[in-house]
């Protein structure tokens, strides 16, 4: 079992209501490689720049990520983000963004990235994911995409999503992507785009999965301690995809694997938001993934029995 | 066994993207009355105009509802309410309210009202709801109120909270209630205050329950069909205080019983929003109670296995 990620690395500048960090590792695929090293072994394809130094490096070999992956530019700068949220932590603010060497990334897969069961395409431009789709021998290809393309390169997306199993968005994206208000139709329109799996990411509400097999709900935890939800969406799709690609072994995704799947998605976004950038997933113990999992059962569990039994 | 609700009695007229009805039956204690008539024995308090006839009082006769206490205004006209919704049905626009006889209520209870073990205190003044509260010997009572008494009533609002056993708000009054961003703490802080549960209703996206035994959430079901959000709050609680009064005879609300209670409020606020007013539930029949349930549990369910077991 293996799991090849494609998507940005990044610095990250972050203030939110509960304080301030500067340059921080970031980017959708440092994100969800940490979160999901604690389900599978992961190789990570990106492009750096030459500022890009051993102590990044080292938060993702501590969890096993493959690294050798990662392209360093001759002469660039990591991807740089800067942003804000107030106190609707639901709503990140964008106030820098510096494509650097990622405005020319071309992602090109090795032989042993190429090689894993499972891709997951991060959010970039929908030519290169399909680019990658098509380099990738997976079994299992699973895409995430943002409003931004939705805009500037709508047939571009529709396309690549047709060439995935698996879709994850923010709910608002897939009305956006269908032009569906209701969001269970919504679903319903983007699974007749091709994949077998949609999942509407809902930050601190949860998420919502759909398939031709039914549907499954999970809610948020609720956390008293919030303090930076960037990445929280990379790092649920990193424990969902983790889990599938780890228990893969044992055979196809039935129902029951994607519900389970859903659950350690939360479990690590869970995680992710208790503090700044990476700071929470890469000191995490296995042991609490354990306690968080039992947290979300306590929280969801009801009987079944009706009124009359 | 039974449950007074003490709130408005309404004629709405209501404008959707799905479609627009005239003076509908409605009112917090309609919806409420309507959904708790499933689960227990209901007795409605609230004032009406000349203008509310046999036809409307017939829909609560058929639902075994004790309509008694309905007083009727001399000369008076009922309380009328118009709004719409747009795309997004979290969101209700008022368009026109008229108060009428609702102006000038004074909540009086009989003999038979004031004996109800349970009581809920609709969305009224929250003066007048300690006035019920006062005159009322029921042993567990609950309240919702609304962003305006939050407003103008603040103090008034905090000592009616401080009276009552449970507490249904909207998450967003909850935070403004507070001044709390975090709902968690916000939930906290409430029932620092006084009830021993605080119930966050969410719309669409469920439901979450605080106590000092511990939170439990429902998300909402995926409905691809959603006509009408109107008193889907009111529906939530029917269904909620309903269920807990109806199993009271089997002893104290336990934790068990609460997250049952929970997800039967979800099941009637999701039939209320199927139709316009209280068409779908007051078609509702008692099989299709049971079947929602299993909807929710199918829609909830995983497994809690860890990782390494």
């Amino acid at each position: 079992m293996s799991l090849t990620v494609v998507g940005s690395i990044a610095f990250d500048s972050v203030k939110t209501p509960f304080g301030e960090r500067e340059r921080m590792l970031g980017g959708s695929a440092v994100h969800f490689a940490l979160a999901a090293s604690f389900f599978t072994d992961v190789v990570v394809v990106g492009p750096v720049g030459e500022d890009f130094g051993d102590e990044e490096i080292a938060v993702l070999d501590a969890h096993g990520v493959d690294t050798a992956d990662i392209e360093r530019v001759p002469g660039g700068e990591t991807f740089f983000w800067q942003g804000h949220y107030d106190h609707d932590m639901n709503v990140a603010h964008t106030d820098d963004t510096r494509l650097n060497v990622f405005a020319d990334f071309e992602p090109k897969l090795s032989q042993n990235s190429c090689e894993s069961q499972m891709l997951f395409l991060g959010n970039i431009q929908p030519d290169l994911q399909r680019g990658v789709r098509r380099q990738s021998s997976a079994s299992f290809a699973a895409l995430d995409s943002m409003n931004l393309w939705i805009d500037t390169a709508r047939d571009s997306l529709v396309a690549a999503i047709a060439e995935v199993d698996c879709l994850l968005l923010n709910d608002a994206e897939l009305r956006m992507l269908t032009g569906e208000p209701n969001l269970a139709r919504a679903a319903r329109q983007t699974l007749a785009l091709g994949p077998s799996v949609v999942v509407a990411k809902r930050g601190e509400y949860g998420a919502l999965l759909f398939s031709e097999e039914g549907s499954f709900a999970i809610p948020g935890l609720p956390l008293e301690d919030v303090r930076d939800p960037t990445g929280a969406g990379d790092s649920f799709a990193g424990g969902f995809l983790g889990y599938l690609d780890g228990v893969r072994v044992r055979g196809e995704h039935d129902h029951r694997s994607l519900r389970q799947a859903m659950v350690y998605g939360s479990v690590m976004a869970s995680f992710n938001v208790e503090d700044f950038g990476t700071a929470r997933v890469a000191a995490l113990e296995e042991a609490e993934i354990a306690e968080r999992l039992a947290e979300f059962k306590r929280l969801t569990e009801f009987e079944s029995q009706s009124l009359n039994a």
